[in-house]
């Protein structure tokens, strides 16, 4: 019998299978450099055929198969684990197969950058809404795969919502063709959405049908100071109310988060005072004539005479559009500066934030006192980050977060919340996922791995624990 | 050992299990009158744990259980074969848990009608926009079980869209308690979407969460005569492009239709002369002064300059919006009465409509010389039900359709298209489901239900050959 290498060169050609340690280290750690795996050789097909040779090629051997796109999971998805494994990158999955302006649809291979797919769907003169802080790097494929979400969702839903069709290369090494690009289709169970968010545990992804929008060509953003979040979920609901779809994002930043901004990164000021919380209010439209400044300027004067805010400036052009979302965009540099912090990738029901948010933190100081609440995010999709800085006085050999979370996560299941509203579970959650979903759920989607997965070959470790 | 019967008397109480015929009658005929089954009984829980113990004594028992909610199912899909079943009606689950609001999300048990869910949606300020021809009669559980479609999906989606949490007793009797919700979570796999348009295959949906969308206060209708559906496509495109998320429905009735109609249906005038294929169009906005009107009209001078269109009326009321909207409901009964017509209710990518109706009508006339197409739709969807009418001189002895559904089916599956856009597969088109499936995926579907099902008692003969 051949090596599995061998073969593997045979499908693919000498070039694009790697087996030095060199070669192979950046297919090895993930990019916050958190999770560091081995693997006996990273192979990258060119088409799906060569997928589906290459999986075949695997499942002979019992070689376990580590999906990954552009490498930027923050949940350690991607990364493989300590039992020699095969990477199977998909970034020679390039392709771009067709974009199609009248009905609204662009299919895309897994390796497609989805910052291309932003520019083919605008070179079409249509809009893919979905966007988010590694878009100049994740792929199409990952993006499917964990079902990523960003700062979008509130008007144009996530990933799960923007798929219409997905191509799959099964852990048999069969191909499932589900590239159907229709709005409606009652026929059966939805495979699709098994294997979207399924973070190459079923097969792998190599090829997406997505949905595309009207182009935005009227756009106004603002910030306001809030005094918290009972005042910034009913600015959300007063907005939403009048302005409907025209909302498409709605964040908050903490106070104590706009303060460690303006503590750590001067290149992006403050419009408005860190005293108060923040919201980053934008309303786009089609139509390249609506009043947006008008309308969100009318609401925000209802919401000063409602008292729900304090203070509020509009953008006068895209330029200080721009520098208002730079604000936003700074935070996660602020806090690797200011050093020392845990992430919590939360949602619970919109109605239900600021009644989490006060018990969340009203556990972490139980036990961790001192411990510094710096929250931010999707406000307008439940979706917040519930980050920490340590203690002020804790110096940096503070002790870990592991109970930190677990009482954050507590409470966040006791408001029927997710523990990972966009980031996925990967390695970062899967020990935690026994707890949060209960029996019954994590029994379906074991069984359900198992039918597909029978080896237990695909991504192990990752999302269900072992 | 006891009875069924009586074990489930003995759950439910004795008026709520039915064994005489005239009772079961109602329950043992789709509304159409063209399935005509048998049950054992009739057993309507009043609670989901009642569900649970039903659920439990008919596998004990190893019956059949078949769901039944407002039996207003177009595919067969609600009513039992000839097995003896136990027909199970959601009709007593009948509470409206929780509206809420500023979390947009309304949680519906599964026997509640879908007007009722728009009306609590309307009395706490909100909309939700399901709406079909059914609505007063058909309930929630069974919008979920066939991800029902209708009027708004072009804005708003299908059921499977604005569903964001299930209940779901399982075939074994034990409950999934999917009721999250939330607008975002990346933990696994989606059971949610596993039950969403499973038609009772996979156990019984007993409650849903859905979404809730702020309340359009502005409104604008029109109709317009085009030449055919190349206009009518690219008439959707122009407006969908300048108008975006306000386009709220897009449908498309065609010339032949338009004459059926004016033909059976005097109290529904038509506005535009049957001579040409019509386009009935809305606009809605939640912004009350929103200038619908001028938006729409300047769209269809747009159009009329463009050669797309050519007549449109907009309506000047509501009154006169309502009568062009009776126009579109008023098919159905004009197709009835007209007789003997097949129907078909496809969907393909919106952009191959035009060459999708063009290559069907040639494969009916090769099949049916004579046989007359009677098209309309939710063109915005790629939505059409493609029905035709037998040919005038055949009497009311004429050949039945088969042939020809076979033939209109086969050219969808080249367009890759949908069998069944909106109105499931149940008995109707499960004999079609190998061919337009393909292998794989229904080798998947079949294993899952498999895992879920294992004995095969839920709803067998539906949605999955037996």
């Amino acid at each position: 019998m051949s090596s599995l290498a061998e073969e593997l060169r045979a499908i693919v050609g000498d070039r694009h299978v790697l087996q030095s340690e060199a070669e192979m280290a950046p297919y090895l750690v993930d990019w916050m450099g958190k999770y560091h795996g081995q693997a006996q050789l990273v192979v990258s097909p060119g088409t799906t055929a060569e997928v589906s040779d290459t999986v075949r090629a695997c499942a002979r051997h019992g070689a376990i198969v580590v999906p990954q796109g552009g490498n930027t999971s923050l949940s350690g998805g991607a990364t493989p684990g300590s039992a020699g494994a095969v990477v199977l990158s998909t970034r020679r999955l390039r392709t771009l197969r067709r974009v199609d302006p009248v009905g609204n649809t662009i299919t895309a291979e897994a390796g497609c950058i989805l910052a291309e797919v932003q520019q083919a769907a605008q070179s079409a003169g249509r809009y893919f809404p979905l966007s988010l802080g590694a878009e100049g790097s994740c792929t199409i494929g990952g993006n499917v795969a964990t079902s990523a979400g960003g700062v979008a969702v509130l008007r144009y839903g996530n990933m799960r919502d923007l798929t219409l069709g997905v191509e799959v290369v099964l852990p048999d090494g069969r191909l499932f063709d589900g590239l159907r690009d229709l709005r409606k289709d009652s026929t059966g169970y939805s495979l699709r959405d098994l294997f979207v968010g399924s973070e190459g545990t079923l097969g792998i992804i190599t090829a997406a049908t997505l949905r595309l929008f009207p182009t935005p060509r009227a756009s106004v953003t603002a910030m306001a100071s809030v005094e918290g979040l009972d005042q910034a979920v009913s600015l959300l609901n007063q907005i939403n109310d009048h302005c409907g779809d025209r909302l498409s994002a709605f964040e908050y930043i903490s106070g104590a988060c706009l303060s460690v901004i303006a503590k750590h990164v001067p290149s992006a000021p403050l419009p408005l005072p860190a005293a108060s919380d923040a919201v980053l209010i934008e309303l786009t439209d089609s139509h390249a004539d609506a009043p947006l400044a008008a309308m969100l300027e009318e609401q925000l004067v209802t919401a000063s005479e409602a008292g729900l805010i304090s203070d509020a400036v509009v953008a006068q052009n895209a330029a200080q559009a721009g520098a208002f979302w730079k604000v936003r965009e700074a935070i996660s540099e602020a806090l690797v500066r200011e050093g020392g912090s845990a992430k919590h990738d939360v949602a619970v029901p919109v109605s239900s934030l600021p009644e989490f948010v006060a018990d969340a933190d009203a556990a972490v100081q139980r036990v961790m006192p001192g411990a510094r609440p710096v929250i931010f995010g999707h406000l307008g999709d439940g979706n917040l980050h519930y980050n920490l800085l340590r203690p002020v006085d804790a110096g940096n050999a503070f002790p870990g977060w592991d109970r930190v979370t677990s009482g954050v996560h507590a409470v966040v299941s006791q408001y029927r919340g997710s523990i990972s509203a966009e980031h996925g579970i990967g390695q970062l959650r899967v020990g935690e996922m026994p707890a949060f979903k209960g029996e019954i759920e994590l029994e379906l989607m074991q069984r359900i791995k198992g039918l597909l997965d029978p080896q237990g070959l695909f991504n192990p470790g990752k999302l269900l624990p072992l």
